[in-house]
């Protein structure tokens, strides 16, 4: 038999669980299909999506283990008599996944408290309008919407050109799960997801290399991205710029030996590891969705799904949300207020569209990134140099005084139009709790906030961010932006 | 001899030493007088005033360091093989003293780079224009200047009708300078800084009690405050509200012995404690200033300088800032902001004034409390219940579901007018890192954010901060406030 909808949403994660309980919420009749294809090393997982599974949530609480190795060393300093003891990557790793297996779990509760029907079944479109799901013993079912809405996501890519990449090397779906230490490892890639990854597994104490071929963080702030880079090279983690992996070979006692090229050179080297994590970035997940079927257009480059201001794809009353969508930022909180806002139009509650601006974000490395807005080269491109200025300063974190922490790369710089009253474009900020630092200011943006009302706003005395409220020095004047000490 | 000032700054601690430099960079001849008169128990320190010596500056070192003691326990959950020891006074005192000198010393030398004078003498005014200056050695300066500004701040109330108070107990001008612990400890009083103490030492270890009156954090919201003292209650801080103390006694073993009385029951009853630390309000520092002399006048009950918006005084060339003056916020950032605006405007350089409204602030207990603008009361009162709409949310921070920390008390608040778009009144954050999250709202709210805007502004996940963007359930509702865990 055929079920009908008012609404089916192709994907549990952030971005379509958000969609569906929402529009259940305002009394539509949904269903959500979802199925996990395990990951090439085998690992599969529950309903939730990337972020809960195999992304931002066990990533920062692997993260906040790494920061408290370093709150562990400096403990002694602030006179607390502790010894550095050895980390066992076993309890962690089970601490994080029973704590997903707990949100997979609250998620199907939620779709039960609002009657959505959940389908834990692979979905492929028979046509505009029917979707065939099959579970995982091969039963089907056809599964009828009045609209649909595409949010399946994407998984990690793997170099299927570089021999034994596939069939030795992890991905980030793998990591989280991994019951044993990764040991030794190399993490190849340049994104935010290779750089987190690796710099939690130094702080873990793993002797751990990124290998990046070209630029890492490329959609980020560049000076940032260096600070970033620089940060983790003097904290442990070895980097290898301008390198491009050829080979992976498995050695007779388990280990692997992974063949580079450095391209500047031409001078081929080796490694050997006990882990390699390709995290070289992601696919979109529409492969076996069977798009031409129902008519729903792809970028023929990205794979992604073409999606208008609507979120509609070029079948009207089918929609993509979330990484799948062709020009999205690939981030939880944006798929889930996309997936609430379609919810809402699709009820005919609102008319309101996502805006995609000056979204805030924040990578989880060691020391944390958190920005908003432009970065300053595209505030350059965009307005013109002389239209531009950028208000910067180094500065130390209380906390790291009496621990004689580094605060070199402690930084962050505010990117403003010239012309008073200075609107704010973008905010960048390098230093503990980043993310919670630029939250606040995120808000700000989306007021308007130009840089003389942040020079008006009192400061919170001692925290990091009271330092944006003290950025005085411009990168025009040539003044020195390190720290002075104090006032 | 005389000398003579295009201005006098009586008083280097915040606000005057941010007064000063700035002034000197604008070209104006400036000295500073600074003269700490030793507390009862004799504790004396170096330039910088109340924040730097024995205030926000110590006191955030000392909670870092409690806050490193819970970092330590949850530690072994996420996989580090550490054992809690117990902690040493000595150490900690010791660094967090280094610090403060690191930071006089730093002072001085600003000074000098800007070509400030300064004078280590007691001033007490001559006539409207001249102060007299006197050393430690009980040499005399005589000191005149066109401007005078009085910054000299206020110092701890001591209950001095209470028999043995002064004689045996100690305030927060000592205990960050104490070099042995201060043990078992009796802290009495309800403002932040007595919750900021008892906070602390309970942290570190130490068997803590904190009596108050009649209501703690009287100047705050009443619901975050009573979550606040609900926190430390459950925390391991001994509170005993509604008692007063009576009397102090040195027992033979060097402990004290405190009788009080319970004002409900009227019965009384007694400890025993190594230390008790008056924490029941702050004097302006007035007594040896002659202010006669000058005509400049005080409030006669709180004997605090009165001044008008441009920070004067009742004689017009004579100023006060921080917290000397009348009705300003007991803060080290709005003292250095007034501070920093009259030198611009005694400089002919802006006619700006201050804006006191809306000053974020931080309340560094166990679990942090960060607020900007109206409390939830004062909202009501000047807008009138039925114009107010209040947002909230209990919530639970993801590194606390490891170690399986307790988040009761993990709560926001946002006050909001009712009639849309919802002009954001005021913002009320209990949890780690309040301060950084706060910071930027303060900007967002300076900017008129409004409800709407809030609702669009895209989360940054994993963070506390997040949690402020997703608060939907409204007071008025009656819906539940609680974690729902996801999503």
């Amino acid at each position: 038999g055929r079920q009908c909808y008012d609404l089916l949403v192709i994907g549990g994660g952030s971005g379509g669980l958000a969609c569906a309980k929402e529009a259940a919420q305002l009394g539509k009749k949904v269903a959500v299909v979802d199925y996990v294809e395990p990951s090439p090393r085998g690992t599969r997982w529950g309903l939730g999506g990337t972020c809960v599974n195999v992304g931002c949530i066990p990533k920062k609480l692997m993260h906040q283990a790494a920061l408290l190795g370093g709150m562990i060393r400096d403990a002694p300093h602030y006179g607390w008599g502790v010894a550095q003891a050895p980390h066992s990557w076993a309890t962690l790793a089970d601490a994080v996944q029973n704590h997903v297996k707990s949100l997979n779990w609250g998620h199907r509760v939620q779709l039960q408290d609002r009657k959505v029907k959940y389908f834990n079944v692979k979905a492929s479109f028979v046509d505009t309008h029917t979707v065939c799901g099959v579970s995982k013993g091969g039963e089907e079912t056809l599964l009828s919407a009045e609209h649909i809405v595409i949010a399946t996501g994407g998984r990690p890519r793997y170099p299927t050109h570089i021999e034994g990449a596939l069939e030795y090397g992890i991905t980030s779906d793998d990591l989280f799960w991994l019951k044993e230490s990764p040991g030794k490892t190399l993490v190849v890639g340049a994104s935010y997801v290779a750089l987190e990854c690796a710099g939690l597994l130094t702080g873990l104490g793993l002797d751990t290399t990124v290998m990046i071929r070209s630029v890492p963080l490329r959609a980020f702030d560049q000076q940032m991205a260096s600070l970033v880079t620089e940060h983790m090279a003097g904290h442990g983690t070895r980097i290898l710029r301008g390198c491009a992996p050829e080979k992976v070979e498995k050695l007779p006692g388990q280990q692997l030996r992974v063949t580079w090229v450095d391209l500047t050179s031409d001078r081929k080297d080796a490694g050997t590891f006990d882990t390699v994590l390709w995290a070289i970035g992601r696919v979109p997940e529409t492969a076996s969705l069977n798009l031409e079927k129902a008519g729903v257009h792809t970028n023929p480059v990205t794979g992604k799904i073409l999606v208008d201001a609507q979120e509609a794809t070029s079948v009207p009353h089918i929609y993509a949300i979330g990484d799948v969508a062709e020009g999205r930022p690939e981030l939880t909180p944006t798929a889930i207020m996309a997936g609430r806002l379609l919810a809402q139009r699709l009820s005919g509650r609102t008319s309101d569209l996502m805006d995609y601006s000056s979204v805030p974000t924040t990578v989880f490395t060691p020391l944390e990134y958190g920005c908003v807005g432009l970065s300053e080269e595209a505030a350059v491109a965009r307005h013109g140099e002389e239209h531009v200025e950028v208000y910067h300063a180094f500065y130390k974190p209380l906390e790291f005084t009496v621990p004689q922490r580094d605060a070199s790369q402690c930084y962050i710089k505010m990117v403003c139009l010239r012309e008073p009253p200075q609107l704010v474009l973008g905010l960048h900020f390098l230093g503990p709790n980043a993310g919670e630092v630029i939250q606040g200011f995120a808000l700000g943006i989306k007021c308007g906030a130009s840089y003389q009302q942040l020079m008006r706003t009192v400061g919170i005395h001692p925290t990091c961010a009271e330092e944006v409220a003290k950025l005085r020095i411009s990168k025009r004047s040539g003044l020195d932006p390190t720290v002075t000490g104090c006032g």
